[in-house]
């Protein structure tokens, strides 16, 4: 059986990378997808698990030759989800987590072929994120100015997505992403076709 | 704001009661719509708390009122959801769980004025839950194979239901039922009208 497509988006500094970390561990039979990206590896980020990191000729040839399920050009690089990495764990029955952009977000909901769940995850503010991004301290103030404004316009894109998760404390929204990853499971049309039903009686 | 509406329904005997009792005490902000019934209580069943326990003559007289949202005739006894029960709770924010028979959340599914979760659970299998109505010792021979042809017959409505709970084991299927409470109020439409985010970024 297939598994489950999981869209998640956040505008940067929402604490998306925490909370997906959080939650990986404590769900059996879930996984991401590992992007590429031309950006340089930050600290502690390794190629292969973080990221594929790639040059930018790596990247525009997979590009030309079709292999993103989406890609985009964001912060001066390019990010991009490789069709091949989506389709075999969905096919080793795994449920993917995709940790993409708005835009990315966008055309995999335009794209017929796969079914998935949107989930949007907001800071409680947008002081609040100002806050958080100055926190982390590896930005210039031009860079987090510009980041801020594209949160903005991030933010405005979280009405189409079909869940929103406010990241305020934690454990909180660790909770509820889980839970929406439960649910989705547990949803009937999920099941195996036919009458899901009888699969259960026969045992 | 108003309060979401989940519709729970199971075969008998597939230990829903208990399964709802401990999602109960877990969530805030939850509330049972108390059904209305002509039978007699069982031992330890409270008037006002597990039912409303009515006369044949009292329920007739309000549903000939329209007093219900639904109601349904069920071995040899009327069950029925009162509107004013649900609308109350509801206008005062509360998320409410009704329980009721597979033919009562037809009803409500038709009715347009409103919005519901559908779940449905189920036993691990036919077998088991003859077991599990015979452990109880509470049913003859002959009503006990006639809840077995209904459980049978409700199990074929539940690809009518948006989610599937197959109540195995209790502590899973209780965070199941968790997670799709949690879920739906993480629903993006759910939130106030409008642009949901604007609302975030004003604190």
């Amino acid at each position: 059986m297939n598994g489950r497509l999981f869209v998640i988006s956040a505008p940067s500094g929402t604490g998306k990378t925490t909370l997906l970390r959080q939650v990986m561990t404590g769900i059996a039979g879930l996984a991401f997808s590992v992007s590429h990206t031309t950006r340089l590896p930050r600290d502690g980020e390794r190629d292969g698990i973080d990221y594929h990191f790639v040059s930018r000729q790596e990247f525009l040839e997979m590009r030309d030759r079709g292999s993103f399920l989406e890609w985009a050009f964001v912060h001066d690089n390019f990010y991009g989800t490789s069709l091949q990495e989506v389709h075999g764990r969905l096919g080793q029955g795994l449920d993917v987590i995709l940790d993409i952009d708005v835009q990315g977000a966008a055309v995999v909901r335009r794209s017929a072929a796969l079914e998935a769940s949107h989930i949007f995850i907001i800071p409680p503010g947008l002081q609040e994120l100002e806050r958080r991004l100055r926190g982390r301290g590896t930005e210039s103030e031009e860079k987090l100015r510009t980041r801020l404004q594209n949160a903005r316009k991030e933010m405005e894109a979280a009405r189409d997505y079909q869940y929103l998760i406010v990241n305020d404390v934690l454990d909180e929204a660790a909770e509820v992403l889980r839970a929406i990853i439960l649910a989705e499971r547990a949803k009937a049309h999920r099941l195996p076709d036919g009458n899901p039903i009888m699969l259960r009686l026969d045992r």
